[in-house]
């Protein structure tokens, strides 16, 4: 379990370096020009994300992200047999909520800013949190129903792809993730979200991954092998 | 049947919501930059489109399109064997279109914009309709030769890679799907298409998907399994 | 070799269809931003380079490219047994060049232009002939070595990366084709070449493919089967 | 032996020709526009990289970097059993580094600049050090634990995204390659780094592919077969 946590803690933090870290990147070398910072940071994330999940996968099974923790104690086994107890559970969500400040915090010192500021980047109101329950049924909808529906290698590629695509089509740049948003917190810069918005983005994540794993259910009743 | 036909209305709703979402992303932060703008749009379509179908192709084979459904119900049966017959015809075409019609009013409301609104946006002329026939040929050739040939895996990544590569190289930025086409005639953003110019793309996409099926016929005489 | 013929004419024409018509989308939407208009061109150029050969592989081999069938002749059958025959070389050439100038027909009235225009992009010296050189170096040795390397699978895709690359770290932006060449000297548009700078460029192309079969030969002596 | 050094001097300098060449491109056609030069510029090197390693891996196991062939030798074989002995080490390292400088000067060559000029492109100071940490020791657990984690086959690709990502989430832009940081020092352009940054950033690949292989060793204690 020791190396799973540590897996865990490292994949989520080396997650939130590389989205905070190329949003660094973007906004230094694009200064205002946020679309082309979005796009920049887009296709770091996209490629950096799907790079860790094949390096993790086959120790911890690369969650990074507590309600993919917590979907996959609901629903069952995915590929790694033991993440289902609850046991792993209360593990899986520390790990990844302080591998997400270490992320941030490294990304700030590679780039010569303090250790941790408390971002000042507001995320809040209706429309942002419908935008982060899209994202996050349909990241929660991609991982379990890939699986179920005998594609289950190609996950690591389609949640890279997927996330850099919602980047785009979601209102608010789908973070999808508590302890990723957590993370983020702790750096003022692009990619940021004010503490106070924090709890707003978490609840709306809850309820967008308890849509997809509805959907899951609903699309994909009977369960074949990945 | 109904869970098909849920898979096909959510996965053309999730298509077009991608495509209005991403486009009014990028029209917001890249203001002026038109060609910026598509670069964003059409990366975002590549990467979401192909996930889509590797989520919903083996439930309902991820058609999204009524012209698809339509080719293969004439040429047979393609990865989803029910789905050639007259009565999955009928039932697929409708949950596209409602699907469709549905993805833009959650890109609209994702983005604080009211549910609906009819495009202004005109799209309409020889050329434009030429770029349809050759979108549509092309993506008809794709999804049904890549089968013929033995390469039924690679189509999710293709078709996305294809549209991608649409946008840019028809006039038209590669409709090439009357469901999508309707959906989008219920957003008055960068991706909008004004309902007087539908009838004109929906006959240009019937041309292109029968010239697109004749070339199938022509190369790909003989079947070969995927 | 009536179907195979057919095959190479449309693959080479939509080839040029999709470097030329993204070209001209580019320069309109990001008019004086050359290096943006590369970008939109080069990946509009991988992704549908890639989806081409996907399509017509398993019909003709998909060579597109007078100098693969040649080398293709020189080394040996790759993936088309009949296709190193001189009288597959007679058929395949002549098909590559009557296609890649009906795909820039393609293109200019997909945009509203006339049919065919001469090119007045003059694109000649000594540095850029290296460039095309290197660039079609690099093509051979890669077309040929991943089959001799066990590695036949990822032709497609890595020649759509290959070349999305090249338009970058080639001075000349990798026509690295002789078929193409010719057909881009039928559009006054952004990826258009002036006739009189054709054969310079068909030139470096031979000299560079010789060498890549070179490489090849010394890199990869013996075969084993893709 | 001879072949395998061909390789790795053929594949490392070819691998500088794309990030140099890309780099003089990008900074000719966006000029002043740093962030889209970055973003032409790591796009062309991810996807080159790919394509040099599935080229080159069969032959050498494509390399192409001294830190990879030090850990190889110390962490065991990999794909290439001969690689690991100290044999190998000491004609690879020497191929990658003259292969690395022949790289620049080719780049250099096609884009009609002097052969070879001494770059002054200052790159020092803590925070790129520890940029270039990360960089390196995310390289090197990517490499090693794929093969470890059964997942071989996807180590060309990932290694391209990967560095596509890091050039944006490292302050550095992810150099994390001494032969290919000792060949850009050759060149006055837009990836070339200054001779006396070069030690600097070498010693921090030293320290980073350490770090990198203790992770690997703590990760993936036991091996499987790739």
């Amino acid at each position: 379990m020791a190396r799973r946590a540590l897996a865990e803690a490292l994949g989520t933090g080396l997650l939130v370096t590389v989205v905070v870290g190329s949003g660094i990147m973007a906004a230094r070398l694009s200064p205002g020009q946020i679309g082309l910072e979005l796009l920049e940071n887009s296709i770091a994330t996209a490629l950096g994300l799907t790079v860790l999940i094949l390096i993790f996968a086959p120790v911890s099974g690369a969650h990074f992200n507590p309600v993919v923790t917590l979907v996959d104690h609901v629903l069952g086994p995915r590929d790694s047999p033991g993440a289902t107890r609850l046991s792993a559970v209360l593990v899986y969500v520390p790990a990844q909520i302080v591998g997400g400040i270490g992320g941030a915090v490294l990304a700030n010192l590679m780039f010569a800013l303090p250790a941790a500021t408390a971002s000042t980047h507001a995320r809040t109101g209706t429309a942002l949190w419908l935008g982060e329950i899209v994202a996050t049924a349909g990241l929660i909808l991609l991982i379990f129903a890939l699986p179920r529906g005998g594609r289950g290698a190609y996950v690591p590629a389609a949640v890279g792809a997927y996330i850099g695509a919602a980047y785009w089509f979601t209102s608010s740049t789908s973070f999808a993730n508590p302890a990723v948003t957590i993370g983020r917190a702790f750096t003022d810069t692009f990619a940021g979200i004010e503490p106070s918005s924090v709890p707003g983005f978490v609840i709306a994540q809850i309820v967008g991954a308890g849509i997809g794993a509805l959907i899951v259910l609903v699309l994909f009743p009977a369960r074949s092998s990945s």
